[in-house]
């Protein structure tokens, strides 16, 4: 019996419009033993930054041989290459605009195709929707089993996205930014526990202070129901990201806090 | 081995009442050899001609013998029959409130039943929520393999809402309207590529200026990078249909054009 | 061959992050052979109550052996426990916050399990996000075959919240309360049709006056279309609930009720 294989889809689409369901018929029309899992169709639109981290903090969960769609494409008809990625045992499709930067950035073991093979596309590619017409057939055909190297050639010259990496301005104070806030308003930034944990250790008197804004944060608390109500505590979220956040409140909203403004952590 | 087969669902329930999980609750219990794939549930509450042109978008992706359920439905409890349609070997069920006006308009090859089985309905149908109760088993059942005579007997009288077509009001002008504005604010309008080309193979000189609100625009574009960003473009989108567009910013928010909008083009 | 399962989905974290995709390829990646079903993820934050009736309402159209997860979970990372519910032969899994208040108010025939095998979760679960680390997997665990009584043992000390109900402040009167508003702004009351019909039998002239905020409603309609357009109606709904509604309107945003508005019934 045919293999049964994932397809993931994340997209900007949002989920009014017909177009996330036609990219699922092209699929089932292609082949049918797949399941269909949508992470997200709500990625802020044109957003090529926010869908690459949605895709790097969900894709390693899943099983090997999964096959990734990530439609974010504002150069939709134009110039830019149509993509397949393959990395740690699973595929990766969408344009090359930099979304998948965070998986092709150990360069070691990532093969990047630039698919050129159009009998696999549909008949009559449009040129505004890309995700139906061939991203959408190209993995039905990979679940399918046709081989990786059939859709095109390896490239090298893919394009990269700048991804924000905290920075140490002095040996004691480490420098980072938020970079999204989540559906819950916590505001998750660049600094990772690795990050903070190496310049804890090398401090003389293991403190630290956080600033964000106009906030003073002394500790990092372990989960939200320990944060006191009303005042915004910091603790490490599920990607393992230093996040700020209000217990059972917003804190983008209530702050003002958006992406791209400055964390410092001074440790002493 | 039972046939697995797809169900797909266009509503107007949203995405945060229990409405949608209980359909698929019911399909599941019926036939679990299923694939349910959402194709929108957020048509505008009650908006039937955006469900009839969503289904329209989307159904002919997907493969034979997929059933479509679509649930706008404000008539629901009362007189309206449920229907059945079949044609171009997919399966179309719901209220006769007109959504399936675009697959019946050739008349040819299409059977509308007037479902009217009642054993296969949930017990005690509900004066609220058919897409639970009828609709939901009906298609469960379907798929099952009952066949779809069981279901009641073919009427002619089922309903048909007003589709606007372009007019001509003269032979070198053709108008139109705005007929949906998509999650990008795309202004789509019901004007097609080979309605647009007819007239331009007609006209003296090949050239035309399409107006839309106070704009007034020379080209048709291939696709959304070739626009000028923060100008009005012109161009076929997904759907073969003339479309307004704002290169990365919304059409209908910056413009505040809404469908109904006319369209006008004059050929030279 | 292995069984195929169902496992639903019922949480607060909307669609826009990872949260939601993360989940499902945990599940995938322990056992592949299920269906994933969204009941919804648009549970208002932190709303342990709006996931109850949410629950409540979906989880008995699915068929037997359905596993439903909710995670609507502010006490995630504290000392909260997980748990794992047997009743009427299906599984519930999630925080031990009375999110399964409803179902666990028989008492008989309920089995409340304290997840403790830690085993069964991911690796360095994470303090901020048990529906991926703890949830998804005890979910596939149990679909794949593993024993209920493996993940833990029994408890009786489970939390239990609040469920309003009617009171009879006379014998001719009922008095309830709003307590969910839909996605249509229907405003659906905790008195159901059982409540409303043994009052009404017991009243004198079989007539009654239904009062909430301003308005007064001498009858029950039917179905939506018999409402007069522009005034509000009462009726039984879905979940045989007595609801108010507009027709083709939002009662909710028109009349600016909300949840936990009094309903106020007096029957003569």
């Amino acid at each position: 019996m045919a293999e049964q294989r994932i397809i993931t889809l994340t997209t900007d689409f949002g989920l009014r419009d017909y177009f996330v369901g036609a990219m699922k018929g092209v699929i089932y029309n292609i082949y049918s033993n797949v399941n269909i899992v949508d992470i997200s169709h709500n990625i802020r639109a044109h957003d090529v930054f926010e869908a690459a981290i949605t895709l790097k903090n969900s894709y390693k969960y899943f099983p090997e041989r999964t096959i990734h769609i990530v439609v974010v494409d504002p150069g939709v008809g134009g110039l830019r290459r149509p993509l397949l990625v393959y990395t740690e045992n699973q595929y990766f499709i969408g344009p090359d605009n930099g979304v998948f930067t965070p998986l092709v950035q150990k360069e070691e073991d990532v093969m990047v195709i630039d698919i050129t093979a159009d009998h696999y596309f549909l008949k009559d590619v449009s040129y505004t929707f890309h995700g139906r017409d061939i991203f959408a057939p190209i993995a039905a055909y990979l679940a399918k089993g046709v081989d990786l190297r059939s859709f095109g050639d390896p490239i090298e010259d893919f394009i990269k996205i700048d991804l924000p990496k905290p920075k140490a301005p002095d040996k004691n104070t480490l420098e980072g930014q938020i970079i999204y806030a989540d559906n819950f308003g916590n505001l998750v930034s660049n600094i990772s526990s690795n990050h903070f944990q190496t310049f804890l250790n090398n401090s003389t008197n293991k403190t630290f202070k956080i600033k964000i804004g106009t906030t003073e944060i002394g500790k990092v608390s372990k989960f939200y129901e320990e944060l006191t109500p009303g005042s915004i505590g910091a603790l490490f979220g599920s990607t393992d990201h230093l996040e700020f956040s209000l217990f059972k409140e917003s804190a983008e909203k209530k702050l003002g806090i958006k992406p791209k403004e400055r964390v410092l952590i001074n440790f002493s």
